[in-house]
């Protein structure tokens, strides 16, 4: 297991992140991952606040798989890692990590599908749009 | 200061709620205030979220002051309370606290305002409807 | 796959649970898990904040797995249900569902472990202390 | 009113800050006033975790005051301005507000106080030890 990621990004761990356990609080790492996916799609692509306004919809999370090895602590600058791992036609899986420095405290696998508002309101499946996908880069296989 | 409120819900103090100094992250009273008000407000008329899907509108907060008198720590039992202390036609102002037993933790003073949302998509404030005001009760004044 | 669980806790959404989707964001439903299973918890044994006092240790989430079915909204009536599925020496493991009436909106597997603070301060896996465990219910198993 | 603060720290709006209003929600404000003054106390002395491991103390926050004028939303970048306008023995206060561009959108007045832990555990009210003062700016006064 390497840090040796398509992308990461840099997150500070400040008092809204920690719980009283002294220790950043479990779910929030789901907020950090996201942080670093949400940088990464920019880079790619429209911004997603861009594709919600215009109705074309929007990605909702669908599956995360994470597992907690060691804590974070107040002040702690993370590094939060990215790889596209699995690029289907209405969803994507990232693996993706938090270090601290050299040390790995939380890894986990998170699974994104497309979803498009109908006419009742509701969220349905679809196919990613072309400017989404179009410019992504290549996924990378567990071999690399 | 007296527990006589208009209004009372209950809060108990969870993992997520609290931060590394051991105690409740004190931006989350926001939130326990929010959710009495929201209880307070669905005894009187619609629900926020009927309002928001019929496109009427919806309330935004306008001002807060809170004040931080004690610390509350996980599982603390708390009693959030509500009273409506101004009523005009854009907007309500309620004055809420946090006690714990009879110790008073927290208390604020919330300002809610309506808004509508216009043709381009932004915020405006308006008059709040009449489903939502024709049930509220009486404004407490300061004498009582 | 059915609601009959072991115990069950309400969770109302409020504002501070949705995001811009229009839906209740992922992460959260880790604390709607939590909520319930702090409830569980305390019916069978000491409160995590006396445990947490008296330095006899905590519980930290070591796994998670969340799969995301189907979105709840602004003021829907959650259930939460909570059944233990494996009781080992220094860890648990849960099963747990988000329910909005009959409709399954969530469902995750959920592994804590016991930790103690050293001298140190660091957080080292230890076994959970009996007044934790002598009293907790049977384990579900697949076939009840 | 200008944005000539003695300080600024940069804010990008996530998923996680949002609202089902498809805003920011208004709690989350005092989140970013505190990472911003967090990196503000970070120029100026020892870090906020490293106090609290040396048991010399923590802040708290005991006042806020906040003014919403204009909502941010998803993926908007945001500058949180910083000003120490009063300081005391045991206390600070500063004067804070967040801008899209030249779009105030929300300010607002914080106060925060010293505490020591106590031998049965509860927080007292102190003076700020010479580590955290000695290096501080000089206040700004309004005719400034």
């Amino acid at each position: 297991m390497t840090k040796d990621a398509e992308f990461s990004w840099p997150v500070r761990v400040y008092w809204e992140d920690t719980d009283a356990g002294g220790v950043v609080f479990y779910a929030n790492y789901l907020k950090f991952f996201e942080r670093a996916r949400t940088e990464w799609l920019r880079l790619w692509g429209p911004s997603q606040e861009a594709l919600r306004h215009a109705g074309t919809g929007m990605f909702v999370v669908t599956d995360t798989q994470m597992r907690y090895r060691q804590p974070a602590v107040l002040d702690d600058a993370l590094t939060i890692t990215v790889d596209l791992v699995e690029l289907g036609r209405a969803s994507m899986q990232f693996r993706q990590q938090a270090w601290r420095g050299e040390v790995l405290l939380c890894e986990g696998s998170i699974r994104i599908g497309w979803v498009q508002r109908t006419a009742d309101g509701s969220l349905r499946p679809g196919r990613m749009p072309p400017e989404v996908t179009a410019r992504l880069p290549a996924v990378k296989t567990a071999a690399q």
